[in-house]
C-alpha cells in the first residue's frame, strides 16, 4: 500500500497527538500549542487561518503539517508545524507533505514560506530537512527559546 | 508640563488611533490589527498577553507601546507596536517608552526583546531608533511584507 495526503479531519487528532509525542521533538507546552492550532485549523477549514494536511501510510495516519498566511503580509505563509511519526520516518513523507503545501500555497497566491526552528544540536535533522527542501537560513536569534536554544529563520521562495 | 508613562486605558483609544493614523507609518490593515491588539491588551491587563503603556505629553495622550511574552519561549518578549504622534516626535518619548518596557519586561523575568520591522527606506528612522536603543539586526527576509518590503529582525538582550 502507498502514501496519501489529504486534509486533516477531527478523527485523526488522536493519531496526530501520538505522532507529536512519539517524535520526541516537542515539549509538552509545544504539543499543547500544536493541538490548539489543530483545533483552530479544523474550525476554519482549508480557507481558514491554519490549513492542515495529513499523510497516511498503509492506511494509517502518521504525520501532518500546519500552515497559514502570515498576518500583515501580501504573499508570505508560515509553515508552523510539521511532524512524521518515527515509525514512518525515512520514507519521504515529510518531503511529500512539504511539496503538497508548496502547491497549495502557490495555488492561493503565496510566494514564500517562512519557518522558525530551533538551532539546538538535536534539531539538526529538521534543519537539514528544510535546507534540502530549498529553504535558506536568513537569520538567527541567540537563546530565543531558552538558554542555548536559538531561533533560526528559514525562507523558501516559491 | 512634562511627560508621564502609565498603563493605557480604554478612554485613550481614540487618541491612540489618531497617533497610529497620523504617524503615517502604518497601512489601514496594520492599524486594524494594532487596534485589535489594544482591545486584547485592555481585556488582559498588564498580566495578560499584551501589556500596553501610554505616554502623555502636556496632559495629552501622544503615543503608546504594545508588548507581549513570545509564545513557546522561556524569557523572550516581542515589542509589537510602538508609535508616537508626529506632533510629539523628537522629544524622546519613544525612547522613554522603550526604557519603560525594558524595565517592565526585566521585572517579569524577561531577558530579551525581539522586534520585526520593515526594511523599506521610509522605515529608516524606525530602524535607527531600534539600533540606538541597543537592538542588533539579526536577520532579514526579502519581500516579506510585499515586493521590496523586507522584514528585518532585531533583538536587544536585557
Amino acid at each position: 500500500m502507498g502514501m496519501t495526503i489529504r486534509p486533516l479531519a477531527r478523527e485523526d487528532c488522536e493519531a496526530i497527538r501520538e505522532s507529536l509525542v512519539d517524535c520526541q521533538a516537542f515539549s509538552p507546552e509545544e504539543i499543547k500549542m500544536a493541538l490548539e492550532m489543530i483545533e483552530a485549523g479544523l474550525a476554519g477549514g482549508l480557507a481558514g487561518d491554519y490549513p492542515l494536511f495529513l499523510t497516511e501510510c498503509d492506511g494509517r495516519a502518521c504525520g501532518y503539517v500546519c500552515i497559514g498566511r502570515t498576518p500583515l503580509t501580501r504573499s508570505t505563509w508560515h509553515l508552523y508545524w510539521i511532524c512524521v511519526h518515527p515509525r514512518a520516518q525515512g520514507r519521504g513523507l515529510g518531503q511529500a507533505l512539504q511539496r503538497h503545501v508548496e502547491e497549495f500555497i502557490r495555488s492561493r497566491g503565496g510566494e514564500r514560506i517562512v519557518v522558525e526552528t530551533s538551532g539546538r544540536p538535536d534539531y539538526q535533522r529538521a534543519r537539514r530537512f528544510y535546507q534540502r527542501a530549498g529553504y535558506r537560513a536568513l537569520g538567527r536569534i541567540p537563546d530565543y527559546y531558552k538558554l542555548n536554544d536559538d531561533c533560526v529563520f528559514y525562507c523558501k521562495v516559491l
